[in-house]
């Protein structure tokens, strides 16, 4: 997925060519379109213009960057080039709204983004509905190779909705008020103790990873996930669930973030520098015998039994370390979503994209949280770059990165997928990363 | 004045104590109550919400921090302690709005102002609504210790309506839109060239200087304009105004920006560290033949005739060497207004608040400018600081400032007096700061 | 082999267990452990006690602080748990000396070792007299596993001595005067120049990597070259040379470090921030037209015909970019190495260490310079860290940084072999570092 | 005094014009040259080569660049200018010995002083005996001018001598060896406690300070001491002593360095940032119940008679503070020197540089520390900066800084004068830095 706000860059649209009906599959890709944009207004609502302008720090972006970002692609990737006639909302947003294009001309700097009072907040709804009203004319009479870059930003639209929320807890996680973000309570009961997880052998051998394509109307990977390439599985078992905060608070009580033995050593000058004690978020209360986190619905006592969230690759690498495990590879996290998960319904790509349901567990491996894998970002054998500004970085951000899989709460409900490569520097907490832990046989 | 936001910290009203009429003066100060602040949301009304809530640098200060900050002093120095029954608003917003009175308790991280999108604008205005109502309360029935207090935070308010000008205009030069602040066009159009400066002299000898009551109703000075004591004024003549645009840009083009033999070595040091070529908001047009400058009516071209502004001290000693005299010293300037300046018929002390007209040129010693001394900020022989939390910080500013005099376009009328000693750290340019020049006859 | 100054940590000592003759063996350990002593001496005879004392940056050290850490090493974990009756050097230089071993206890912070002036260079020199004298004598009676420890301690030393000469480069470098390190000429002329490149195919297929014994008296290989395991090699080709200086001047030439297209995005923002236009120690002459590189042995003209050398990860793989193929993986490389290479009459492992030769060239994978990798520094499947203060660290530094493969003309003889794996963070040149292309078949 | 190396930069020799007899001052000047000079090599014989090398941190300077640097200045002042025929001793020393005289040329940067182990110790002693034999041959036929720019520099290396062992010290304070720079034990015992200090009322009214000339055979001052002009004293006495490392226990116990009301705003937030709790070097002994601190003598325990030493402005502000005094005005301090000390008899300017006793107390206002005045280091009313490369820099670090007066125990004998203005920073505190208290009367 994303580094900082879309490192993925380049997207490619995999066209499936066999559709009998193209009034058809044009009105489909504009029913998503309307989904997806509206999903992204959705996210908006409980957030005054006040907090769509704020900007906690570099890595963050404001949400009223997000909503005109995403809307800057469709903009200049699908509109100028491809709708004769169109009007260009405001030559000046080329310059504001770019994040990270360099063949696309000069920005703005990202650190400066949260001093963007202007264009406003009501200036940006503006701008999305003279686009979205200028792509629904686009759509209705496109062919298909524009409706696959439509499709591909869609899904860049998706990963910035959940930028979009890991950003928000961040600020409101600064604030002396703590805002809810989320009025309504939280559905879940505090759980009861998980029984232990459960260490699931992986058939060794030579086994593919990487994406195929599906049956879905508009199939859909990003390039980091080819080719579809055979790796070897060595002799492994891989925990059925990720590891809990209640099993993670009996590492903080055994002196886990004081022994420097169990850490990588650039590992344990980050938790001294940052002054790490606990995951993100947590907070000891008053009284300093319970651990309180924030959350979207404010602040709340941390449930033992939900998955340990907001970790950095450094703190999920001294967990295994203490446990006398390791971190599954990417490989083999891939290979055990394919083969030991059910064949959950899974809603095509980008066919269900509903707001974010925040704390709600879903079966299979895809659960509440990306997890940190212990791979390292690297191109998959025979990765080929495309050409052109949407293809310029499509390996550029292939360094100093750790691999995350699966999704999380805050992922648009079908925008995971078993080959999804999300990536992240091994000291980022603010996503909603956890882990689970492999083990070798 | 002020350093960062309102430094002076402690203020130290002088009540005349003959006022015949106690419902009179109440009734003044009521007036003057809304009047003062009444302009604080009228400089307010050009900005939204998201204007208002943007921090450009940890100097500056929100707008909205502004306008609540103001009203927390009155509520937490004169409604808390001295209106029975009065309800607090929030009590979270001592810790937010306090700036840094450490005896009130901790506060918000400067830096961090703009990070807090709540309370929002709606809500400080509630907040200023509630305050206000209850100032009305407490003024009508005041005794005149109570009334020095509230004159004291008309007089801070009056200051952070220039810093709300100030802040703003660093945030909006920083825009790729380069908003104007103000919509009218300026009513000056470009002058006539300046005839030269005239140096007056002084007449030396032993010469009182620091502030002394007047008869306005409500008699006004911040404690480091006190005691009121003999300076020794040596054999010196003052220029006549300050230096203007055109002058500086004879000293830029003689090489005033590279030729380090002007500078004080910090100075010097500065300049390359920050790449300083000119004053602050000034910019070359595309050409590169002609100085344009970032103002609060937008972009515009540089006016000779205007004196020069937003200089840093460390440019102001640069120039005044390359003239071949130098800056007064505060003692130089306070005589030099007292005696050189015709009576002019001065608005009575915050007796004439209304909205700073950027732009026009005031006769006498107080200018379009605040204009830097030599002197460093040092108290003033026999100073003593008052008791309490507002007298907490008297001189804890007098270190590494430089004293300026006078007032500037975006002072409120009304607000300067001749013994008004403002102070910045020398680095400082992003007050409207410009300088006069002296002379060792 | 090391990142900063010894990173690997944790050695691993392989015993062949077959010694018929135990005076033998124990006669030449004493004879290696003598020879390597005493090249680290020879390393440091053309450097005065002021050389030896500067640090310049915080990843290198000075040259006599490598003296007496190797020592140290020697006393802590030979002298002081084996050899009944030593008495300690100094009690001090635990912490002065010790470089990262936390379980050892507190220690110098890196940065400040150009600080210690004292203990002095004699005063280091008789430490280093008064270990090796006891280490002779415990030689003469060790155990096997004992001397598994000295060849370990030996390897390290030899680390340090590549180290102390990217070290004192570094240091001599940055000094106006330039001075040379090596008196003598350089004996190798200007060369012709080089044919191009040939691209070799490897085998596909499963292929075992990872180091296995060899008939040397003292085999030795450190903990991450294991355990031996199959990897998977694709179809590829690998080059026969290194990039040399004359190909990367013509990536110079064609913009290579002005065409952000070609980097890695945290790269182009590396390149920026330090100015980098050509690979490390490489200077335009006066006329800017000849490109001239500080060497030990002082400046001089670029040689077309040399490996580049001084080159990040970053530029290594920008010009892989440019030239429209990619690194090797360290696995590819081993494999290439263990296949293509003829048998070379290698030296047995610590065997022959004699000073090492800047310039030479040595035929086979193993040139004049360490050869970046696509791999980024991560465990070998089932690698388990060994137990105690040796061990203690052995993954610790797995996490951002590269592979390195092969040696350069720094290191000592007879230290290479073809499963070494060295490893840096992308963004270090001050190593003898620069790479091979690969290409996909 | 000096900024960091040597601040005050222009010197000016003022000559007495009254010589009968111009062999005999030669002689005279040729001696105080050889003593001088000797007295810097005295300094030095302590400090090994890698002691004199080293620079702990960018303020200081390595003890042979003080060598080195003192002998640039006689060699591009003097002998360069007018000894036809000198042959410079290396050309590449005006860039590398070159402090911060601009218009001499390009300089070597200042923080990287400590990487300069070339040109070695022995060369700079090369270095000095070549300019001591020019210079020598020099002083035998000069005239009055060419002698009062001998005298300048003498002046000028007396400043170095004293920065010489602040230096050092600091360095060696940076130690985990602590090593003592003087090897004999300090004579003085611990002494009774002090009684407690005595308010000497001042005369008021206009008096005169700066420097007058004398008696000695080469009047001197610097440029800063004049023009001596009158000034106003008000009604205020002055300690008879500076405040005592047992007073300022006091303070420590009354939590002087936890309450920020005793502190200005700047000084609480260095005091903040750097950690202080006491005075530099002081550290608690291992029980924590004792005060001990680190000497040129090496560790030993602080002397509560002693007056307090190595503290910063703030640290003086905070006690006066605290105390309910004030510190005295650099008029005030001048002025009670000048009426209140005996005439003690002073050996004549430069005439007796003999080595610094550090430890002893000496009579009258000159004492063991340098002592805090109130007054920023501002010129004198009329002064003007002379002209040339020695005059280039008169006032230039007339900003940001306080004045000292008096001289402390690391002063050569003979340098220090009631008129000397030293000066640094409010935060420095690694000079020989004490204070004494005011009080308004």
């Amino acid at each position: 997925m994303l580094d900082l706000t879309e490192k993925p860059g380049a997207l490619r649209a995999v066209p499936t060519g066999e559709t009998d009906d193209a009034q058809d599959w044009r009105l489909v890709l504009d029913t998503l379109y309307a989904r997806v944009r509206g999903d992204t207004e959705a996210l908006a609502v409980p957030l005054s213009p006040e907090d769509q302008t704020i900007q906690s720090m570099p890595d963050a972006s404001p949400t009223k960057w997000h909503r005109a970002h995403t809307t800057w692609f469709f903009e200049t990737f699908l509109l100028k080039p491809h709708l004769p006639g169109y009007r260009e909302f405001d030559p000046a947003f080329g310059y504001v709204f770019n994040s990270y294009y360099e063949a696309v001309g000069p920005r703005h700097p990202r650190p400066s983004r949260g001093l963007l009072s202007r264009p406003g907040v009501a200036k940006v709804t503006e701008y999305r509905a003279h686009v979205d009203q200028a792509m629904h004319e686009l759509i209705r009479s496109c062919d298909r190779e524009v409706a696959d870059l439509v499709v591909m930003g869609l899904h860049h639209e998706q990963q910035h909705q959940e930028l979009l929320l890991s950003d928000i807890k961040h600020a409101f996680s600064l604030s002396p008020i703590a805002p809810a973000y989320i009025l309504d309570k939280p559905r879940r009961p505090v759980a009861d103790p998980l029984p232990p997880a459960t260490f699931i052998p992986l058939e060794p051998g030579l086994h593919e990873i990487g994406w195929q394509p599906d049956d879905s109307p508009f199939p859909f990977c990003f390039d980091n996930e080819l080719p579809r390439h055979e790796t070897l599985i060595r002799n492994v078992a891989i925990a059925d669930r990720p590891v809990s905060n209640g099993e993670f608070m009996a590492f903080i009580e055994d002196g886990g973030y004081s022994r420097h033995d169990l850490w990588l050593s650039e590992g344990w000058a980050t938790r001294r520098a940052r002054g790490w004690e606990a995951p993100g978020y947590w907070y000891r209360d008053e009284d300093g015998d319970e651990w309180s986190v924030y959350t979207l619905y404010g602040p709340r006592a941390v449930d033992p039994a939900e998955p340990v969230c907001h970790v950095s690759y450094f703190e999920a690498a001294a967990y295994a370390q203490w446990a006398g495990h390791r971190l599954p590879t990417e490989m083999e996290w891939e290979h055990a979503a394919a083969t030991l998960d059910a064949p959950a319904p899974h809603a095509p790509a980008t066919g269900a994209s509903s707001r974010p349901h925040p704390g709600r567990l879903r079966p299979g491996m895809a659960q509440d949280v990306w997890e940190w894998t212990m791979s390292p970002y690297s191109p998959y054998p025979g990765y080929r770059p495309p050409e052109g500004a949407i293809g310029e970085y499509n390996g550029k951000f292939m360094i100093n990165q750790m691999v995350l899989r699966g999704s999380s709460c805050a992922t648009p409900r079908g925008h995971e997928r078993p080959s999804y490569r999300n990536f992240f520097p091994p000291d980022a907490r603010w996503q909603f990363s956890g882990f689970r832990l492999a083990t070798d046989l």
